[in-house]
């Protein structure tokens, strides 16, 4: 992001625009009733889906997952799950070398490991199902609390280029998977960043996603890391919990809030804000604040539109 | 710091002892009645302050905000205010580049951000008042809870030498900001420390400032990054709790209780310890813990005397 | 860890099996009652242990601590205390260079800090007794709780090769302290995995240490960093709670769940996880995250066997 380029991009939910794929899968949730009418909420999981996901190169020598065929994008399609659920995904392989589809956060065996070390890649035009389930939190036996899989959690190729999936995450291989808990707050709009090396989408510098909100959406922000590199992660005029859910649980939750957080490889985490909430409309930048990161256009806007549709003192385009 | 500077320097509150100058803002706060009568704690926000600061050129080629003309430092003067408070700052600008302030946390129009994006810098010998604006934490309508503006902030340029800030950054453009909830616990003595790149507060190699606190002191440390590193701050004989305060709220609060912790640009955090408790008077290393950052001098001494007004086992100059 | 050398270790408890030495130090502790039988949990703290470590330099030229003459391990012998107990160590210096301890998170004088500083250092050939000391969190007289000792620390040279140890670190002076909370659980086993820059407990690429347990094993992970580089720390299969014990403390506890985390030099932090819950036996991969360093061999395995003694899909040897 540079000045000259503020204004001329507003591409939603990554770094190209999916215009006609199919980018997110949401397992279907009821809607609470204890909140007002407007709210929506994470219902009861258990349900046991089935989706196929291919891995491709895309035109521009990038790799993506896609849940149809010809359509991948960078960062793959949106996961989302609430505890309970079981997802099967079948991976069609249309690259020349091994690739394969490791998850953070959620159960499986480790024939759904997505390593070579436990023989869970997919060959060259091959298929493999992979089995990801997820449990909801409860007492043990021995009376420890067992955590469920609600989390901002990521999945990403762990084959391509090295045992740990170096240059398939180098060049796109990744994407984010969100776990609920029954009762969790439903975000209106859900977008990802991630931050690979010094590009942020794995798209060319300077040319970040923008994303665009209208003032006072519940806008949910899945944000990865991946690649070499530590970063700082922040965005300004909006800040969050550091806990799991990004929002303060109520009045005696002591988690830090947070406008600026610390990030290496294969970090995920996620947060919701109430966009433009005490602050207003207008573009509002986030970036990676260490300093030469930031100098060589690792940032972008998150451009809130007031309810008239525009955004104060921007100029698209 | 290295072994022949031990003992050599005794600044308090920054590399450089700001004799004369108004270095912190304060609003005043009532005494709560409900804890033992020695026992400042925060009283209700809702002030609405004005005060002026100047951005400057130090001397020594530095660059520093301050509260009054010629008494600029580096780091900038801390700012407290409590939740509800609003803060109305005239930025003179007195250097030959355009210039501004960015503050993290705290509530603001994008005419506040203090960016060249958002066309809210100041230009050399010109002046811009920002308004920052604080609220306390509640119920949102929608039936989540909404986080109030206290925490450990700070406030920083983002407009000389890039867009982001870099090089007014550099030479030492940022400060510390503290928002209180009402109730928090007050402190004795807050100090600031800012790991910017392999410098502390901006002070050369081997004259990192050393703190001097009286064993039993309420002692408050707001802990600021800045630059292209990541580090681990440490200190000796302390510990605190990472969350928001950086002390338990009480006996169920999971929080970790760290003596290190890993920061990058534009961190905060801070936390009050009792100086000495458990552990006696002394002289208590503090430096990051990169092995090699040490080793370059960057760390100091937190100097806790006892009532006596010694430091047993150390010797002053 | 690189595919040849998957299987051919089974190493526990370290990159050296300490087959004969006494590689830990366990204060005895009672048995809850409330809990199922086969559930211990810490009791009350209060006991005073003395005990005599020694500084050696092992016949590879790594240096370590060990609880007998000639018995030194990298890492050092696993300390563990509950909150309230003492420990008089009487540390013998068998290097020709002087040396020392320096404890990360509970209480000692300055005569304990284990720094040139502070005079605490052990001449070559000497002695010096250690006293680490730790405390019950409770209230304090101003109405603000104090936190107890409990935490997973670690300790460290902090005099060889510089004022800070780093000539000490790197060859391998450093060691797991595990403070508890009288009525933490106890686990079935402590594991310690220490990255120190590119090296996991001082073994050479491509030998990082496995570590082999029974499919529910309560499973304890002290994680150290060490040197100059940050990473990120992942576990295949297996994830923790972000908080004091790893384990959320109930339902309301707002703790995030992780895979992976971000560390650096001198942060430690631990866990608990019940091994192959809810995924099964088989060869769990833990490694560094940052890619060039898990390329780089920065990784090994939790092999979870089944109940019959086989790890599923693992060949040793």
């Amino acid at each position: 992001m540079d000045r000259r380029t503020f204004g001329r991009r507003m591409l939603v939910g990554g770094g190209v625009a999916a215009a006609a794929g199919v980018t997110s899968l949401s397992l279907p949730t009821p809607t609470a009733s204890a909140l007002p009418a407007a709210v929506r909420t994470a219902g009861a999981g258990g349900a046991v889906r089935r989706i196929r996901m291919y891995v491709e190169q895309l035109p521009d020598g990038r790799l993506g997952y896609g849940l149809e065929k010809g359509k991948a994008t960078v960062p793959g399609p949106l996961i989302e799950l609430t505890e309970g659920d079981t997802l099967h995904i079948e991976l069609v392989n249309t690259l020349d070398v091994p690739a394969g589809l490791h998850a953070h956060g959620i159960d499986y065996d480790t024939a759904s490991d997505g390593t070579r070390m436990n023989g869970s890649t997919v060959e060259p035009g091959g298929t493999r199902t992979y089995v990801w389930r997820t449990h909801a939190p409860g007492p043990r036996r021995d009376g420890t609390w067992r955590s469920g899989s609600a989390g901002y959690w990521h999945y990403h190729d762990h084959a391509v280029g090295s045992e740990h999936g170096t240059g398939g995450i180098r060049k796109g291989l990744y994407g984010p998977l969100v776990v609920r808990r029954r009762g969790d707050i439903l975000p209106d709009r859900t977008i990802t960043i991630v931050f690979n090396d010094t590009s942020i989408n794995n798209t060319p510098a300077g040319q970040s996603p923008d994303f665009r909100v209208t003032l006072g959406d519940r806008l949910e922000v899945v944000m990865i890391t991946h690649g070499d590199m530590y970063h700082t992660f922040h965005v300004h005029g909006h800040r969050w919990a550091d806990n799991r859910t990004g929002m303060l649980s109520g009045p005696d939750d002591p988690s830090r809030i947070v406008d600026t957080k610390i990030v290496g490889p294969a970090d995920s985490f996620g947060f919701q804000v109430v966009a433009g909430e005490h602050v207003g409309p207008g573009a509002w930048m986030y970036h990676c604040h260490v300093q030469s990161h930031a100098d060589r256009g690792m940032g972008g806007l998150l451009l809130v539109a007031d309810r008239d549709g525009t955004v104060p003192g921007h100029h698209d385009g």
